[in-house]
């Protein structure tokens, strides 16, 4: 009967990630759980990134086959109605039988939230990392630069083998509001960790203990886990994912 | 050995307000116990305002007696050692004698959050109240001038016998950053659930369930408990107290 695309929100805090595992709870499952339940058979779901544990999402996108007529909206509708309160399908699309919500993904943006006040936020402590000492985010902001473009990004994750590391980042920035400190990357895909090590990076360099080009350094030596620490999961949220003409564009800009 | 005045942050979701009970978890009994530990005496802490159940705090401020010659700064580390990860002191400040955290507050300054969008938001469940009705924020913004200056607002609030209704609101205002809707209120001090009352009373004008001129007549009738309904505390935030010049201006813009 077709397909249809979702728009997920979540908060990550209390799940082992995205893909399914045994004994743990994963959103892969609650979502796979809710659907059988309006589409009266349980399917596989496809998600544009398996996020790991701990990390958020305001607009990750799965898609999975439709055994139901329903329309998007009674989807929407139906599936927040079984779905726990820290999931939530924002929208969905029906799409065609060719749209695979990983493999049609030519874009996702991450956010990674660091809270750079003098105490810890109580309020974004499960939205943020906290870090004490002052961050020159400008210096941040200079640094991951380097980044953008295609580039062999292998000292930004853990050994691949010999699968491919090269990835084409399409933007990277750094900004401040106040007491957060926020680090954007947009990029055609990501490699496992490549977005918490590359905020590990960069923290260190707003600190002052390394220097704005470590980064072009970094990325130059294409050495395996040379970048880190990988920070913590809960600073990490996926805001969005962009498949050109296939889907209208979908996720939040920022955290409202 | 003087006075110590903090300015706190916590998440009120787990906790059944500020003032201390019996059996009950309580921002003061969780402050209390972590000013003994570094005081090595059990005081009374004074607070500006006795948030309800469920209210957060960006900006609260508390008062008490010191035990110890400790300095600020290590006051604030002493006490964020010692506090659980939802309640945090984000500032200290050496105080006179005759400093009251309660009476000596000349404003107190509250945002209620409301997630307008179509789908409740996992990420700001615990921190806003989802009205899935699309509101007209620039009817509420209209409709909450009335309340600004010196009056009577027996209506917006509960039957408050022979005390006095009479308080002075010195700005009131409300604002849309994407699916967020913000209204903010600064008063001298507040009566009980007066932020709350309007924030509901609010809300019915945004969905145009009532005139932007209710709100004004509401004010002028002064029946207790006309105004309403009391919208839910986990959308309700007390952003800073002001002092004059007793202390410096503490407390959050906003939610950063």
């Amino acid at each position: 009967m077709g397909r249809m695309a979702l728009v997920l929100e979540y908060d990550g805090t209390r799940y082992h990630g995205f893909q399914i595992q045994a004994q743990s709870p994963t959103i892969q499952e609650e979502v796979e759980l809710a659907v059988a339940k309006v589409n009266q058979k349980r399917l596989n779901i496809v998600a544009a990134s398996r996020t790991d544990a701990g990390v958020h999402a305001k607009g990750q996108v799965v898609a999975f086959d439709l055994e139901s007529g329903l329309g998007p909206e009674t989807w929407v509708k139906a599936l927040n109605y079984y779905l726990p309160d820290d999931i939530a399908v924002r929208s969905a699309y029906p799409v065609g039988d060719d749209f695979h919500a990983r493999y049609g993904a030519c874009c996702r943006r991450y956010i990674y939230t660091v809270y750079n006040g003098l105490s810890p936020s109580p309020l974004w402590r499960h939205y943020s990392y906290f870090e004490p000492c002052s961050l020159d985010w400008k210096a941040m902001d200079g640094a991951c630069q380097a980044l953008v473009g295609t580039h062999d990004f292998a000292a930004f994750s853990e050994s691949m083998g010999k699968r491919s590391t090269i990835r084409t980042v399409y933007e990277a920035r750094v900004w401040r509001e106040r007491a957060i400190v926020f680090f954007e990357m947009a990029a055609s895909s990501f490699l496992p960790h490549q977005v918490r090590r590359t905020a590990g990076a960069l923290i260190r360099v707003g600190r002052g203990d390394l220097p704005m080009e470590a980064i072009e350094e970094m990325l130059e030596s294409r050495r395996p886990g040379l970048a880190g620490p990988t920070a913590p999961a809960h600073g990490l949220c996926l805001m969005g994912v962009d498949y050109g003409d296939l889907l209208p564009k979908v996720g939040g800009d920022d955290y409202l």
